[in-house]
């Protein structure tokens, strides 16, 4: 479906919002509230999510007084509104009357009600009761003409609940199994249970892949990964489709987060008209960035990664099919990563710019005001518990102030994103396959994305992240950094492009059930690159490999490579492999055969961006910055603006291309500090 | 009540004593082991804890002859007994007709019969059964001669087993709420289950704040370690008043732990006569305290902490209000620490010195012999398992003899304790409110106490340690070291004594339901200091800010701070208040008001000892080492005497006062030294 | 019984196989796959374990065809047959029949269907499905011809499954204590039950020492070890009498693991005729050998560590009474460790001569073929998935080309075993009791047998593992490394022999109960010694103590050390005591009196190798390399040959005795080399 305009607020390229929580503070507090908002540059407010036990303190029974009051305030002071549906916060009534809501963890045991998302995915009543909560909202408040776009639940999967191992999600896997398999044969075919002896006899017999002595099998494993995000899916849609139902003409969007890939983002997005994420540069870098060094994490404390954010606003501005919102961004020190830092004075400010520079139409705080009790009472807001502005609301502030100037100094359409000249692919299953099996301890997870993500950004060039089923049309420079799974479609769309494709290692290794592609990695590009990966190796944090690239330098390899051979079986097509870089041992460490480079394992931050760069530059881009850009600055054009964003310790000068006009900043940009200039193009 | 004076036994302000166990060992040995006692100068024997199924080998069956025999056999070679309640040591009879008495992890798991401590504090069955021993072992021995002091239980909450997730605890949890809010309603406004849609319907739908997908509420969490510290209380007031009953003028204690704070041991001690805590100096410093660097650890391996044992001592005499037993003072390895090093040699009759020169009236030592058998088979007593004594029997014996030189030299009164001039305040439940919600993964436990307990006492300082409800009339200096909540009465008095008051970091931050203080931290204090904490911010292990304090010296901040601003609203305060340090942006690490000193954040330890030093002179206190002592050296008066322990690994000059008369060691003290020296004063 | 030799396929001294599984390959390849075999020198094939749901597709409904078949081919093509039994792995029928089969975890979780292993030893329905399946296999593969031996069930123990916590485990447990002590009164005595007042009144109230507050009896814990040790024997036993009943004159053998020691492997091996054991040099390196450094780690990640392999050779060996095989060696990368490298060219080579060095009579390669599919896709083989041959089985057939040029320089008599002269005692129960009580939380595991067993190989020694009950005679050297109980037949049958004798530190510490040996360690030895260990000190990574070894030179003492006196109840032994390094408080680190040398603590292991060759040197003999040899360089000698294997990193000389007749290498290895020589003598 095409993109819903907003009824009430038609989408200006650079909008300032905030979450707030009427069921949390007197009434007589929210008229206040609401014209502080407007006064600070605030136009677009997200509410009611988790007020579920508000809205129906007993079970049919519903209150909307307060909610018809809140709204109207709000509206009242010229706000738009986001509502939030209430699901991630199931009332106690429903799990003391029902408690097949509740999600059972891997160790078997229920996870009780007592915090948020306590629900299976799984669960029918779950299903029925969402069914007549999000029917009552969108029902009263589908026409409201504030309220211009719909929030289903909030960070689906969050605190590890995605996956449930509770009765109604097993039945739910086995009738899944038997969807896709239709007999219990094709499943033992599929699954490879010639291994261990492992057949099953009935679909009824399957259980989780979880508690058995050892590993199970990894597609029993993988399945049960495919159903689960599925189970996802499926109970958003049903949110959806009630919504839609009720609410003509408003988008509808989910709060997705970061470093977070337990389900299928691009499926359910696809559900989606918007596709928000909840932006928290700090916590990301101290708790969940799991791959970065000791050492990164301390220099990026009070900043935040400079790749980290971005990387988020390019892969949710793909899932979203172009439209991202920032749904919560960090206003201050958080309460929820192991240490939790002040952010650098100016980087609320810096990271609101950087989102607009990826894309955002919209980019909402959280939240108004700290709240002195709770789970969350140490997370800051934009205003103080004792009401007075904190820094991250005069920086909000800030940029509300400036957003004016640079619409005075162009319109919106100047502002229109255009495709970037590199895609990168992102593969949610192949991430999963890597969790399943890892062969190297620390092989799962975001980091080989973000390696060869923050080498093209450090080059200065400007990234789209794409599903694997998305048109390559255009590209000039395709990223498959480490994809495990290939399909045919998606080697087929790369041969009939004409773009330079770069791939990391294992990629192409796997099948879609996660077995060893055929005959050998890399799979399905075997005939077009003319080798085999005859072995892996794994290497512990440590481990390196001198390597050797001539003129594309020297450095190591760390963590992971292939062993390539030529295809023997392919003479002509192997004699026209290039061995660009080697191995201590004379193992190719990079090669390339027509427009398709092939790095066969990883290798240290400072050699791969000179692979990138040579890549770009064959694919006839010309990087901004071809020495790499100053630590911590990166840049980001939005259609005729250039941003530069800077997170470095020291000042940083920008590479301003020849004719650009400056708005904000200098041409040296202080540490947290923002340039935006008009490009003459 | 005021203390009791031992029947028999009249008490010298130097006894020693051990822990014996008739019951594992054969009779023959009895007297003569009473024997040895005697001839090594101890006085006081502890007995029978544990031998619950040796009293009671079946329900209501009752075997008095071996403990009558036992406690002849002592009393027959003139040792004053204590006697324990066997309570910690539940028969296997008992366990199986009333599974109820097993405790039941945060797991969900019952932890069943085979070790010690196999109880939950709720359980009705254990109620009983533990009325029917108490009892009856009061009855029998209550009025025998030889017998001087009671003891309840043994180490409540050992093994993490102060916290309960039975049934019995749950309906003893509800019912508590009741008790405590009456009305639901009331529950729910104080939890503030706004937050999250966390609303109960009733009490009966409360379950146990563990397991939910995410953290539960924080006054959830609370209120049930305030119930769990509360049924401690109560299970061990139960014993006492049984104790009284049947033992008029005999005191009643219970040995207490080392680092172990999850009850309120002022509210327990207050049903007690005497505090006694079990001193395992060497154990604590490898493996419970957990705030010790690695390098701390090897440093004081073989000698313990300068200041955690004395700490205790300080800790647990005011617990006792004045009376303090070591009911166990290590006496060699012992087996139970992560690795378990010999004591530096002479360091056991350091301990024991230096519990006398804390106000110890007893230190009995753990154990009389080594038992080859059983759990604790490599914990060293006194005697090695071949019957020969062991280094610390002689060290033990040599303190004996010492005590006889002290005893000629000078009468008991000239060993009364006085009031120090510093009182530290000890907040139970601010400790439980920072391990619910650290903020910074480090920030719970007994780091922050130490830390100002230490800079105190290097600057040779005495300290009493005081409970929030303490008077604090004469003290000079009054230190909170992140007392997290503070009560408005505390505040009163405070107010109303002339002691320069030293806050640390988050004093005063939260309400007693957990919540921030309002309008903001530090709370209660907001007046008087005219500032306000306008965030904060906690720092990863690594992470320093420079700190520049001006004649007071420079260093750096780690782990926390709080961003402190002077309060808008009380100008006229604001401007009396001085900024003593500064953080290198600027921000205040250090300011007083008045003679109230608010450190900002947590900082090194050299200038936190400037610090301290610069309020102790504005107290008016002449510091016997204002450049701090040697590193390992402290002192400490009691009475006419000062006692001086050394653990450092050089020989220390000690800063004699003028006119002191040496009695034991010289100026320059060795490695394990001990010093006492007669004052003039 | 005394070996049985193969019936159609005598045995050579060196011989290559192979592990297969016909049942996942198409058998249109069988053929193919076994000519292949053949043509690369391999000429035994393991089949068939893991197989049950193929053998036995339903209750009772046996499928040979597919067996038959497959055993027909491997015959056709001239191959003998090792026939595994199935028990690893129960089919989903069996357990969905009767869940009792599946282990329950020591978490009290059930471990569920879907891997392997998947079966407690104590479940009478296993028994009853072993006897049915391991009876129908026996019984119609017999008398095969080509069926030259059989393996038990597979890795034992494996995944954690020695013990289980299941009812029937229990009901077992309690009916073994009832066998072994008649009466509950004899347990509690055994037990030490006077400890804590854990006295049982009947064997029915036994649990498992598992989920008790803190630690349970030792003597508990220590019987529920030894209980399910027989268990495993047990289980076994039944095998090995079913396949004897109907396989007669086939040897029976089991694979063991390293680095394992859940069960007695000398008591299980008793029943068997070949001990084989699996061997995987690169997985034990970086995950198993928990002592090794992070430093070792990264040494030998691609070679293995130069003793470890080997040490199991000398293990099995002994456990097999002369009889060893390896019946998994690894061929390139696994897939199971935390971190996977690549053997370094030549390795599999070079452990395969190690095998032979060492006395193996077969090496058998896991695996074929690589499977593409299931848990251990990423585990490689000889052939790669796509059918190539790998390099391990270039390497393996190149290791067939070098055996026939050995036997073509020497007969098989040339090759037998002889003796060596040092014996190194291995007791299961010892590692069990340092698990139980370490008393330094490093001090379980194999760490200190290997520190032995490296300082005899360093210095070329040839050494054979055995266990405590075998007999010493003709040895010249006996080495106790730290056998925690020493029992008196033992002792008698050192002081029977002419050896020297060197312990390490605890040894003769402890009762056969888990107690301290009376009167005090060590115990049994004490007579002899004439000295008593008054104290042990556990120390932290990091603390070290200066040793001063005179003559033997300087180094230092870590981790252990025991306090030695000398025994003032033996005056005239203890004068005969030699002390001949001290520690730097002057305490004893190293003594000896006559021909036996006490080591009191672990030291370097420059210093343990100047200890033991001093000791070597006393009993007569002449190291190869009294300097040490070059790193990573060890010899080995097998009847009239020696063999050296190198894994350092530089090119090591061997020092090559002289009239020593090169046949393979010269005298200078490369990294990865292996040198043999026909010896004169």
């Amino acid at each position: 479906m095409p993109p819903i305009s907003f009824p009430s607020d038609p989408p200006a390229p650079l909008r300032l919002g905030v979450c707030y929580y009427p069921e949390q503070w007197p009434k007589a507090r929210w008229r206040e509230d609401a014209r502080a908002m407007r006064a600070l540059g605030l136009g677009t407010v997200r509410i009611a999510e988790f007020a579920w036990s508000r809205m129906e303190p007993a079970p049919g029974q519903f209150d909307w007084a307060w909610l018809d009051e809140a709204i109207d305030v709000l509206a009242g002071e010229g706000l738009s509104v986001v509502l939030g549906t209430p699901t991630a916060a199931p009332p106690q009534w429903l799990v003391e009357a029902h408690p097949d809501v509740l999600p059972v963890g891997a160790d078997g045991r229920v996870k009780p009600f007592g915090a948020r998302r306590h629900y299976c995915f799984s669960s029918p009543s779950l299903a029925e009761a969402t069914r007549r909560i999000v029917t009552a909202m969108a029902r009263r408040y589908g026409g409201h003409p504030a309220v211009v776009a719909w929030q289903t639940d909030n960070e689906y999967g969050c605190h590890d609940t995605t996956l449930s191992y509770s009765p109604a999600a097993l039945a739910a896997f086995r009738r899944w199994l038997r969807a896709r398999y239709e007999t219990v044969e094709r499943m033992n075919e599929a699954w490879g249970t010639a291994f261990w002896g492992l057949q099953f006899l009935s679909f009824e017999q399957v259980g989780f892949p979880v508690g058995q002595p050892t590993s199970p099998l990894p597609a029993h494993a993988l399945d049960f990964r495919r159903f689960a995000s599925d189970e996802v899916v499926r109970y958003n849609r049903l949110q959806v489709e009630l919504i839609r139902a009720h609410a003509p003409g408003r988008p509808v969007l989910h709060n997705f987060m970061g470093l977070f890939a337990e389900f299928d983002h691009h499926a359910c997005g696809a559900d989606l008209d918007i596709a928000a994420w909840d932006s928290y540069p700090l916590g990301h870098v101290d708790t969940a960035a799991t791959f970065l060094t000791e050492a990164e994490r301390q220099q990026w404390a009070r900043t935040g990664h400079p790749d980290l954010t971005a990387f988020h606003h390019d892969l949710y501005r793909g899932i979203g099919r172009g439209r991202m919102w920032v749904m919560e961004q960090q206003a201050g020190p958080v309460n929820w990563a192991d240490w939790n830092a002040l952010p650098l004075p100016g980087m609320v400010r810096a990271w609101t710019w950087e989102a607009f520079a990826h894309g955002a139409e919209l980019v909402s705080y959280f939240r108004w005001r700290q709240l002195p009790f709770g789970q969350e009472q140490m997370h800051s807001g934009l205003n103080r518990p004792d009401g007075a502005l904190d820094d991250g609301g005069r920086e909000a502030a800030q940029v509300g102030a400036e957003i004016g100037r640079l619409l005075a100094a162009g319109d919106a359409a100047s502002l229109a994103m255009r495709p970037a000249a590199v895609a990168l692919v992102m593969d949610y299953p192949s991430l999963w396959m890597a969790q399943i099996q890892p062969q190297g301890k620390d092989m799962a997870g975001f980091g080989p994305m973000l390696a060869y993500y923050g080498a093209l950004r450090r080059l200065g060039l400007d990234v789209d992240i794409v599903a694997p089923d998305a048109s390559l049309a255009g590209y000039a420079l395709v990223v498959l950094p480490g994809t495990l799974h290939l399909d045919e479609a998606l080697v087929e769309r790369l041969r009939a492009s004409t773009a330079v494709v770069v791939a990391g290692p294992r990629t192409g290794s796997k099948t879609d059930r996660l077995a060893i592609a055929e005959p050998l990695p890399p799979g399905p590009l075997r005939e077009w690159l003319a080798v085999r990966v005859r072995a892996v190796e794994s290497m512990r944090p440590g481990r390196t490999l001198a390597i050797d690239a001539g003129e594309h330098g020297h450095g190591v390899g760390v963590q992971w490579r292939d062993l390539i051979e030529l295809d023997a079986g392919n003479a002509a097509g192997a004699q026209e492999v290039r061995v660009l870089a080697r191995y201590e041992d004379g193992a190719p460490a990079w090669l390339a055969r027509g427009r398709f480079h092939l790095h066969a394992g990883h290798v240290d931050a400072d050699l791969l961006l000179r692979w990138v760069d040579a890549a770009a530059r064959e694919a006839g881009l010309s990087p901004l910055a071809p020495e790499a850009l100053a630590p911590g600055l990166r840049l980001r054009r939005r259609g005729q603006w250039l941003f530069a964003i800077h997170r470095g310790p020291q000042p940083a000068v920008v590479p301003v291309p020849q004719g650009a006009i400056p708005l904000l900043g200098g041409a040296t940009l202080p540490p947290g500090g923002v340039g935006i200039w008009h490009l003459s193009d």
